[in-house]
């Protein structure tokens, strides 16, 4: 597109970012270029910083700028259950519930054969010596409820119940606010199977 | 998401790319700080240095590193054809098709009252200085066929057709490939006047 090197580069950048191809990298290098330069030396900026400083928490595995996250380090927490889930975003969901006060393990990823991604890739073996340190009394499984999550889930669950943990998943059902004439089979069948 | 300043000022920063909303940038800054710090690390000198270098050419106001773009400079161009585009996305698509050789001029945007837009953001005088210099014979409108984009073309072409220049606009017609079943109808009433 135009006459320019360091356009084109920055498409070629641009498309590095998950769900952008070649068209919206275009679209996005025009408007930073015609509207937003300001915009796109703060974007350079906060890049360089956080993929300078951003690290995983040396207890939980979530993104931090410390050696522990605030998370970890909070005293109110309870330590006695751990609550798993794929990344922070999911972890950040959770938290927004203040349904739960205990501490956190992220996984960074889920267990996926098809795109070579193992055991050893997310961090499972940190998991196991993190619950099985004393401390924690019950494991909240809280992956999502893909067929990546609910394997990643299996695999943790069992593992975790060789070593005599309690070993809990979030409970499926119907969501809040919908109604069962739009809600699908599986997700019924299981609130049935679970009613309580 | 998670504790970390600098993660969040990345996710604030990555917002401000067109089309991206909260769930898109945490999507992508996890994506980068997990899997691709390279790409972070490379995405961020790119934006910095097309940000510091990028400007518009003089002569057709399309991006370019230089005063002058190499279209404009190229000597084996028509220069009594002038053709007009909404942005330099528009000036690739027509360039290949290598059905032009001619002159451009890239409006960098289109008329939009509503956005406020108006004439003297996208350069028309400089438009109408550039296609009254004399060398130019005859301007090509090919803006897109949005309701923008016709009522640009029709605002330019009235204003260079009362400077005595021949204007004209990109026919409009059934795409190549296309089953008439599936065209709509404006542009098969459009295709049966303008038929030949």
């Amino acid at each position: 597109m135009a006459d320019s090197n360091s356009l084109e580069a920055l498409v070629q950048a641009l498309r590095r970012l998950p769900g952008v191809g070649v068209k919206s990298a275009s679209r996005m290098a025009f408007h930073l270029l015609q509207h937003d330069r300001e915009g796109a030396q703060m974007l350079s900026r906060a890049l360089h910083q956080a993929a300078g400083t951003v690290r995983h928490c040396s207890q939980c595995h979530t993104f931090t700028d410390s050696e522990v996250c605030a998370t970890c380090l909070d005293p109110q927490r309870d330590g006695t259950k751990l609550c798993v889930v794929e990344t922070p975003a999911d972890q950040s969901a959770v938290e927004r519930t203040s349904a739960y006060r205990g501490l956190y393990f992220v996984l960074m990823g889920k267990l996926s054969p098809l795109d070579g991604i193992g055991p050893r890739d997310i961090g499972l073996q940190k998991l196991f010596d993190r619950a099985t340190g004393g401390t924690v009394q019950e494991v909240i499984l809280a992956t999502n409820f893909t067929a990546e999550g609910e394997a990643t889930a299996h695999v943790i669950g069992e593992a975790l119940k060789a070593r005599g943990l309690q070993v809990t998943r979030l409970a499926r059902g119907v969501p809040a606010g919908s109604e069962l004439e739009y809600v699908d089979l599986g997700t019924i069948a299981h609130a049935l199977v679970d009613r309580r």
